[in-house]
């Protein structure tokens, strides 16, 4: 049995990696990712968020034709009887699926989870296959403009919270952009596609988007340098009324509403003391299909060393937008329940305080043991059993060294290392005297506790901590 | 566009659900689990543990050869070009996995995940395809059966912490039944078969158990009567004895040194004052295969109703055990780290959790929210928005409802529905005199409250909450 067990036959071939695009984390990166964890739970909660979870997959149908150009990159798991499965692409289509099968109508819900793409991993620039998403939802009808101006503040506070450096959010509007397309002689039909080129112009150039729209999908050459001129456009409020002035523009019905709305968003953003870091974006289309109104981004922005340049984009950390559609599709009679939502990548995020941790020398503690339990002679590994199973029952966080008689120098070296601020040692004469020697890791400072006393001693030395 | 979003056009025959045996979580489920949580890894950082995460999927075949008669029930994932790909069927060998790949020798750490199983799901007895796993493990050459019996106090300090009712924690080990195995005429061949048939004695009765060891694995009815005898045995350090002076197995060296390392564990589960609920227990087999020396698993215990009879097993909640060959299994040199853990299921105790909520009618509240910003009169959204501004950025959990002009008496039902303590009305007068109308919704007491001193008074109030 044991040679089936991986002994000397055991030398297998294993590939041993995770797979593309995926990764471990290790205790460190843990730590890491739990203190962006709780800077964006925390901002959730203090804007009243409830709480959800739905399964790592959907059923494959529930996936199909919510992700445009992007359905492609969806995991389908393999058929192996029964239904047929596919992994989440985001958090959204489930939230949306989630409401339709409650019938609930009105809901302020956040959902922190992986999500999973078959894209190109570009893994040292945060981009996985598998990735957290943490989203902010408020589903529900409402007065216009007011929970679209709640996310944009919950990502200036995540953001802002998270100390990232200068960050800067695009806003556009689904409706601006069709009205645009619109009035820029596009056919309806292509809409969605010319919106789907729009979106690569944060990567790449706008000759290079041109030539996709005239060359790949049919756009007269005149239709695609008007849209050319509209999406260098980005600004505040006055750039939308310059807009709601546009001859053409302002003659469209969805672009007027769409204007009209961004004025309103801009309003509510001033009063929430924001609009600094908010630019209105002509260029910003977001790629998913099931947006309907205002949509944004968030970008971290990076001041360039050798330049006196603007400073550059260097990836997006936050999106969402209004997709009032999305709920009906489920529905059995198609009713509609509005959306509004936001959600965070800290795939991203992690990498940059990763690298700053790593930078910084900081010492990341990944456990929070307040005390060794540990013996300076031998034969008193029952005594150490003993006093660390009163710690433990008591609610102390204590270890061990799982040796029956451990040297007190590896004991203190273990404290060291792990960050581990006291040590109990228990010894014969201790035991003889109803005492424990408590000695401070820091500071080598030693002391007899009495044994009744040694808990709350313990409480009250890490309580500081 | 509006169309294709689901409009009139959007009356789609789709099944909604989740797949089969997965399920969403709804706030109120969540809050329950999130207490769930909170107690288990209280305990595995009580215990020293650092955490870590792996990817929802593995190589396929990161998982081949590892789970026996189990292997049937991995979810792969469909072939779509590049590499193939199969869900997590437990934590336990992407832990193996993770050590063998970081080359680490010596790590206690915990991973609290979901993971996959083609099972025959029986959801209302909390058995599900999708599910959580709590995981605690110790890696590293230590001294005999101190982690192991680590890993036990682990599962009586949840267990008992959690207020599920009496438990069991039966304890065998896998040295004992292959030498039972050997000295009751099983074929080295048939060892693991034999297990796997054994370990169904929790479910099926003895006749059963014993037709399928004869009839379809070939083993002669003597021998099977020979285990008959053996696995009808459970006791505690009496038991021990008894079989280290049994004859035969005395006479065999696996079963030999599995009973002196049983009878070691008992003297440490004694030290820690826990043997009143560990039962040696010969029956005791789990079905995985990469198990090579202590195993273990922890039932919930019912008082039958109208009965006078013990009690009975009303599941499994937590189980382990000593695997000391799968790191091994990872590793090119096939180097082995011992490695023994123990999982906690929290499906079924969040079932009974989730029942005794709703008989108690306790009422569970799923947002943190501190104060509602409200108003008595029209026309002052920009005050509210401007107010609740201010709440958010001192750190105050705050919400308003999304209408310009709600009436006062819908804002003071959303309190009372979501348990919010108080509200911070805005209203003509209020602003002139430079106060805030703080209203406690309990005692409807109702205090004007300067403006500058609003965030200190609203700490204040809700700090005892």
């Amino acid at each position: 049995m044991k040679a089936q067990l991986g002994g000397e036959e055991g030398k297998h071939k294993f590939v041993l990696k995770t797979p593309k695009g995926t990764r471990d984390y290790s205790p460190k990166q843990m730590a890491i990712r739990e203190r962006v964890f709780t800077a964006i739970i925390n901002c959730f909660k203090r804007h009243g968020a409830e709480v959800i979870d739905t399964p790592v997959f959907e059923l494959k149908e529930t996936l199909t034709g919510k992700y445009g150009e992007d359905s492609k990159l969806i995991y389908d798991l393999k058929d192996q009887g029964g239904e047929l499965l596919s992994l989440r692409y985001d958090l959204t289509v489930p939230f949306a699926r989630y409401l339709a099968m409650n019938k609930i109508t009105n809901i302020k819900r956040y959902h922190i989870a992986k999500v999973y793409r078959r894209d190109n991993p570009a893994m040292t620039r945060g981009r996985y296959r598998e990735f957290y998403q943490c989203d902010f939802d408020i589903a529900g009808q409402f007065d216009p403009m007011i929970p679209d101006a709640e996310c944009l503040k919950i990502v200036h506070e995540i953001l802002s919270d998270l100390q990232l450096g200068d960050f800067l959010i695009k806003v556009n509007d689904r409706r601006i952009l069709d009205g645009m397309f619109a009035v820029c002689g596009v056919p309806d039909s292509k809409f969605r596609t010319i919106c789907s080129s729009v979106d690569k112009l944060d990567k790449v150039p706008w000759e290079e988007v041109k030539n996709e729209m005239v060359g790949e999908k049919g756009l007269s050459p005149e239709a695609a340098d008007r849209i050319g001129e509209y999406v260098q456009l980005h600004g505040g409020l006055d750039l939308i009324e310059q807009l709601l002035q546009d001859p053409k523009l302002s003659q469209n019905k969805l672009a007027k509403e769409g204007l009209g709305d961004m004025k309103l968003l801009f309003e509510y953003l001033t009063l929430f003391g924001i609009t600094g870091k908010i630019s209105f974006d002509l260029s910003l289309a977001r790629g998913l299909d099931y947006y309907t109104g205002v949509i944004y981004e968030a970008v971290l922005l990076q001041q360039q060393n050798d330049h006196v340049e603007d400073p550059v984009s260097v990836g997006s950390v936050a999106g969402g937008g209004r997709y009032d559609g999305l709920v009906g599709m489920f529905d059995p009679k198609g009713r509609k329940v509005p959306c509004v939502g936001v959600s965070i990548g800290i795939e991203r995020i992690f990498s940059i305080l990763e690298q700053r941790v790593e930078a910084s020398e900081e010492k990341i503690r990944t456990t929070e043991t307040q005390v060794l339990v540990a013996s300076a002679q031998k034969k008193l590994l029952e005594e150490r059993l003993k006093l660390i199973s009163e710690l433990w029952d008591a609610g102390i966080k204590a270890e061990i060294l799982y040796k029956k008689n451990p040297k007190l120098l590896n004991q203190l070296q273990y404290c060291e290392e792990t960050g581990i601020p006291l040590v109990a040692i228990v010894g014969e004469q201790e035991l003889k005297d109803g005492v424990v020697k408590l000695r401070d890791v820091a500071t080598r400072e030693e002391v007899n506790i009495r044994r009744e006393n040694l808990i709350e001693e313990i409480r009250m030395r890490t309580s500081q901590l």
